[in-house]
């Protein structure tokens, strides 16, 4: 069986580009934004108002999933897609990222990554090997190579050693990979050091895997410094194939991303947020606890399509919170992925018309402050 | 305008009845199960999910509403129906229970009822006219007159003068009443003292109102104290009018009641016991935190139709309750609303055939140790 996984760019606008992915589940146009279903549900939201939100591929994050139910159980189950009963594409990061910023007492090095469980204390090894394994059994449609990512702000010398065991650990990821049905992306580390992006890029696109992301963004650089090195990043990465910004972020960001030549994005935002009663529209974010609500007849955003803003007064969604009703956080996560997904919606027709840096800037104008 | 308020018994069947209600918001079926929406939600369900479950009215709770957001400010909005979008028929209770239950410090004389608010310790005042008031801001299709609701076990003495006080208050409900497209219903109450419930039926009766509930059971009596009471209850009733036995109950609560000739249910069991991992099921009750589940590939019910049962393995389920995901709550209470709702279709296909008897025997027989 050959891997059914594709990319083709169909169209650019200065450095923004229209794509598609084809993947075991389905089609993906891109760019795209990935809703984050962390424990095998994007939290508080149906797979079914998923669709209606407008998502077409979502992540899966392999650190919790492993830890529990079990990536062996999902897989005597038939996979992540049938265990949640998202039966579009799905994506799962590696779990070194989750495992860098929540596991206590965890030890790196070149075997792989030892912790301990946030669950229950257990002893945990996570090496490439074994983060390809744990994917392959969530048989998620593309997989992550395990990379070690440090944090904002680490020594050049130690940035220098990440970026060669990343380099070494997508080596053995890559031997590793088996399933045909399933893409294995790889990781380009450096943080903000551009001659470390650039080694490391290069590394990987040796080894000639079917998709890049770069890790390591949005974890303490102002907007303005991620956004000049990401322009510098996509230009160390092979035109044809797809690029992934993981992590990223708010919806400014993922304009500027996207100009800077960005395909896939990933975020807890539109759902963490929702479930805190902080709603993105296009005219700013509503913080639906404020009193100023209280008695406002007016849906979320007058021209939203979505279930929350066709049939829901702000007014509701307010008391929804003040009285600490599920509803609000399902409801509000709801309208934020709809919102996220019409942007990406926006973003390719700009492209698609040639007026992506127009959107753009008309976006940013408007949005700087707050978005 | 005339009331839209119609009740009509289409089939009777020993005393189980077959009936149709016809509300402003449009018909039900009876005898019918009321979900609950206590503060203008029925917990982690969008009304979309509501309708799919198979409920055709809902019940919304005075006291709640009335202290937040308000009833003038739902007035204002249009209404309960408008401002949670739900579109079907809703009945409210009057608040009594919820004062009697939730207030702190209330004092009751013949005037009404005085308390705190358990939000913000507010000064509140409920009285007749006030309850008629708040439900006719509400805008339920059914509204009902405020009582006096005495613990289980209070003495005759008292329980005498709390059923003078609920007659005398339904009086004033009556008189203060205005809405024609809302059905005012009385409240039996006597405690198990079945003359001070036939005294109270015989006052109300004369007071001829559309419909009569009978409160004040399942608060600490046995299923068995209930039911052989309510046969009797019901037989103080015009039969042309139909009945609401407020509260109650489990399934095999149901069965008995709607075998004495009750119409009408509401209960939280259903949204409750599922947020907490409690599944009802033909064959018993599951309790899906149970180890049991954690392999299970098997939905909830295998002939159940419900959204979750179509989608969802014990697995999935087992792993939102222990992974804590809003999901969990979320799919099981629409399951047991579901379930609910089946309960109450079979009942009425069961009266319908002339074979209550049998079918109330029968799922008894399997139900009796546990729902």
């Amino acid at each position: 069986m050959n891997t059914p996984f594709r990319f083709e760019v169909l169209q650019v606008d200065g450095t923004a580009r229209l794509g598609r992915l084809t993947t075991a589940h389905g089609p993906v146009e891109t760019p795209a934004f990935m809703p984050v279903g962390t424990q095998g549900t994007v939290k508080g939201l149906t797979p079914e108002q998923l669709v209606h939100a407008g998502a077409s591929i979502i992540l899966g994050n392999t650190y919790h999933l492993a830890l529990r139910p079990g990536d062996t159980l999902i897989a005597d189950l038939g996979g992540l897609h049938r265990f949640m009963n998202w039966h579009g594409p799905i994506l799962t990061d590696s779990g070194g990222f989750q495992v860098y910023s929540l596991a206590p007492s965890r030890t790196i090095d070149d075997q792989g990554v030892v912790f301990r469980s946030h669950i229950d204390g257990a002893r945990v090894e996570l090496t490439p090997e074994r983060a390809v394994a744990i994917q392959e059994n969530l048989g998620s449609d593309i997989a992550m190579c395990l990379d070690e990512c440090p944090p904002f702000g680490t020594a050049r010398e130690y940035l220098r050693q990440a970026v060669q065991r990343t380099i070494r650990w997508a080596e053995r990821c890559r031997a590793a990979h088996r399933r045909s049905d399933q893409a294995l992306f790889a990781i380009v580390q450096g943080g903000t050091d551009l001659d470390l992006r650039q080694e490391c890029s290069e590394a990987l696109v040796r080894l000639d895997f079917p998709g890049y992301a770069l890790g390591g963004f949005s974890v303490g650089e102002t907007p303005q410094q991620m956004a000049a090195a990401l322009e510098v990043c996509a230009s160390f990465l092979p035109a044809d194939k797809p690029r992934y910004l993981m992590g990223v972020g708010r919806p400014s960001d993922i304009l500027r991303a996207v100009a800077a030549g960005i395909d896939m994005f990933d975020c807890v935002l539109p759902t963490r947020n929702g479930r805190n009663a902080q709603a993105f529209t296009w005219s700013g974010t509503v913080r639906l606890r404020n009193a100023v609500h209280r008695r406002d007849p007016g849906p979320l955003e007058s021209d939203c399509p979505c279930y929350t803003c066709r049939h829901f007064s702000r007014a509701y969604l307010h008391h929804l919170f003040m009285a600490d009703e599920m509803l609000g956080p399902t409801l509000v996560s709801l309208h934020n992925v709809s919102m996220y997904c019409r942007l990406m919606t926006e973003i390719r027709r700009a492209i698609s018309a040639g007026r992506f840096a127009a959107f753009q800037a008309a976006c940013l104008a408007r949005w700087e402050t707050w978005l």
